[in-house]
């Protein structure tokens, strides 16, 4: 099964998806509208779903307040023809882009508002249009969000375009990251507040992909059900206390494009995400006191050591009756203040990630490793020992800059980096919103 | 940080666990209560907070509503001594399994009744005896269910008391069972409704057992918020319609221990766990009909073939226009009839299992890899294209035998094998539940 299973596609669909961007990309955003009659009769949702809107300003995701489950994936278009294996020339890997994005555009506007995705483009009309996952499911506040990465504007030879402070970036002390949750040109992030939903619109932006892009990392994560209180991470502290409030124009400076980008990318943002481990049982068998001091907060109630709420500023001036800072200058929250960005960071637990060898003889039960003292000492790591847990740190920004320059601080002196490790990195300019008819790239490719 | 973060452990907690043992073997269940003693006063669960109970005649989780989010993990029993590295007696391992069990069942008991899970065992005590990483929440009908391994009973001395029926899944033809995600010692199953508390539970279950016993592998599924109605698996179909109903003499017969089992396992039952990795994309690009067929239910309301509604009777002799029966004999339906189980499965959807290969010079967006055209042709598969998701297959049941007659036949003729794939099997027996003060491994251990 693993030929066929690990990308979304057929070989039929494959090759036919490409053959159409010549099409697509003379007709423009005809194609989305010919989904769209081609798609079943909508069926209305019912009373009481629970609908996030697709179209506006801004695209749907970043003010939404945060819900319950994240699915972020990375995609890269395709850089050769399916069957000729001849490299695709500038034009033809704009005319997969413009064919991709019209697909998502179309499916992630329908499932938003409950609908069905729309037919599977290139099937034969036999095969249903849907996978029927989520039939009797609620949209459940999904949202849909989309980006470009850096590498993504020579690809389409349109680096005049491209936002001015979109960079890779940098690599940092400490960091340990892998190619296999690292960088992407396409970005998506799907959101919800019910994970088969998300998992079933995932599966259906993945459908629209073969022959024009190839998947290249995909992350989940959750939060508990905090209410309106901020959600707490895998340390047990509040995460996300400090974010500017939606609305002000703290917020606006914070999160949405300067002036000086081009003007296509006016009301777009960026998305600074890494993949933070977390070392859990180093954290639990560390004292409160070790604990408070590394974040600089207190755990319980959130509140900076200086005193006070969740909410109340933190003095940093402030000592204790041994003359010391309460909150220590190389804690996490003295060296991350006032950074300008809107953190939505999700909550990641993989699990165990065992080895992946083969049963011997198909009797499991025999070949069960018991006798791994001699070859797997206890306090040993490596695969067998792994456990992965921690942090999708999330964050929107009007500049990624900022991101930079605050991680260089903390990989040098972060107490917090005796018990985290950045295991993934990327950037992504999110475009602004789209109107009704109008598709994710119609506003970079119209741009001169 | 992967030195460490592997198992959930200090080096000291798994000594100071380890030496322990011995006191515990003598002392029998007084750590129990010690361990209660000594946590913080419990702190009522809030009004509204649902909560499943933990003591019973049988163990929670089987007969109680399946909830959204499901963690399955192993546990071995370490065979040598954490420092002297010397193989370790029987006695020294039923003292283990004693401690590990006692700290499971106190633990376990605590946090469905939305307490804090007592102090860390043997931690200094000015460590947090609780991650806070479920502070606020409820649990949310959280239920531990803890499971014994074929293997287990021999390791402790006990092979008399062995339930009749546990005997290692064979192999199946097709089976592509991999270790990481098979068989084991000890086995739990954790659920409830919200993936945080879940989680946090996990953790717990984890921090108790360095020193004692070693994971092997954890999976987690999850439920679309389907309400009463059968929730659908990733193939889109109603999955558990033919289960017994609870209450039934038909549901005790099914799944509850026979007579004819060692007086301790009375009130026990048997868990099945495959783990089945479907095929989406070629399952999606399937005609309608070719995936009614495969199942022999209509996948829009779940009917049988032969008609009427989800929970009709199926017809199999019934025939078409064609003269064939509707009904296809080597449809799953047809296959699986009349199996005495407790269906409790959950969907899995681990997304794309990239490479772990690292970024080689830390400037990610520079290092994508964008040129695969070449070494890595659209249309295979390996590594770089593994996209896992499918199905958690749990059945509880009062004979194991029945599912390995059932999945003998499946493995040789069943339609749905084009499409699914089983790369993790196990068998646990599942005790008893417990009364106020009991443990885990009373009953067992107290049997002659």
């Amino acid at each position: 099964m693993s030929e066929e299973s690990g990308q979304h596609f057929s070989r039929r669909g494959a090759i036919a998806a490409f053959a159409a961007t010549a099409g697509a990309a003379a007709t423009g955003g005809a194609l989305v509208a010919g989904g769209r009659e081609a798609a079943p009769a909508p069926r209305p949702a019912r009373a009481g779903a629970r609908l996030e809107p697709f179209h506006g300003a801004h695209q749907a995701g970043i003010t939404t307040a945060q819900q319950r489950y994240a699915l972020f994936a990375a995609f890269n278009l395709e850089t050769t023809h399916p069957v000729k294996g001849e490299r695709l020339s500038t034009e033809q890997t704009v005319a997969a882009f413009r064919r991709l994005t019209e697909g998502w555009t179309v499916a992630a506007e329908r499932l938003t508002r409950g609908l069905p995705p729309g037919p599977m483009p290139f099937a034969r009309p036999e095969v249903p249009a849907d996978s029927g996952v989520a039939d009797d499911l609620e949209p459940s506040r999904l949202t849909v969000t989309f980006g470009l990465g850096p590498d993504l504007f020579e690809r389409i030879g349109r680096e005049g375009a491209r936002p001015r402070r979109l960079t890779p970036i940098p690599g940092f002390r400490g960091d340990r990251l892998e190619k296999a949750w690292s960088g992407g040109e396409l970005f998506v992030q799907v959101c919800g507040d019910d994970l088969q939903t998300v998992s079933r619109a995932f599966r259906t932006l993945r459908s629209r992909a073969p022959g024009l892009a190839r998947l290249q990392w995909s992350q989940q994560g959750f939060l508990g059900a905090f209410g309106d209180a901020t959600p707490r991470n895998l340390f047990g502290h509040p995460d996300g206390t400090t974010n500017p409030r939606v609305g002000t124009a703290e917020f606006d400076r914070a999160v949405w494009s300067d002036a000086d980008e081009p003007a296509w990318f006016s009301g777009g943002t960026y998305l600074v995400f890494r993949k933070i481990r977390m070392n859990l049982p180093k954290w639990d068998t560390s004292t409160a006191l070790t604990q408070d001091r590394t974040i600089g907060r207190r755990r319980s109630d959130g509140a900076p050591l200086s005193g006070g709420h969740e909410f109340s500023e933190p003095d940093f001036g402030k000592k204790g009756p041994d003359g010391e800072p309460l909150i220590l200058a190389d804690s996490h929250v003295a060296l991350v203040r006032d950074v300008p960005m809107l953190r939505r960071s999700y909550n990641y637990d993989y699990g165990f990630q065992g080895n992946r060898e083969p049963v011997a003889d198909h009797h499991h039960g025999k070949d069960a490793d018991h006798d791994h003292g001699d070859d797997m000492p206890v306090h040993s790591g490596g695969g067998h020992d792994a456990y992965d847990s921690g942090l999708l740190f999330c964050a929107y920004m009007s500049d990624p800059g900022e991101f930079v320059r605050t991680q260089r601080k903390l990989a040098e002196s972060d107490r917090l980096n005796a018990f985290i490790e950045h295991t993934g990195s990327a950037v992504f300019a999110i475009p602004p919103g789209m109107r009704p008819g109008e598709n994710l790239a119609d506003a970079l490719l119209s741009a001169t």
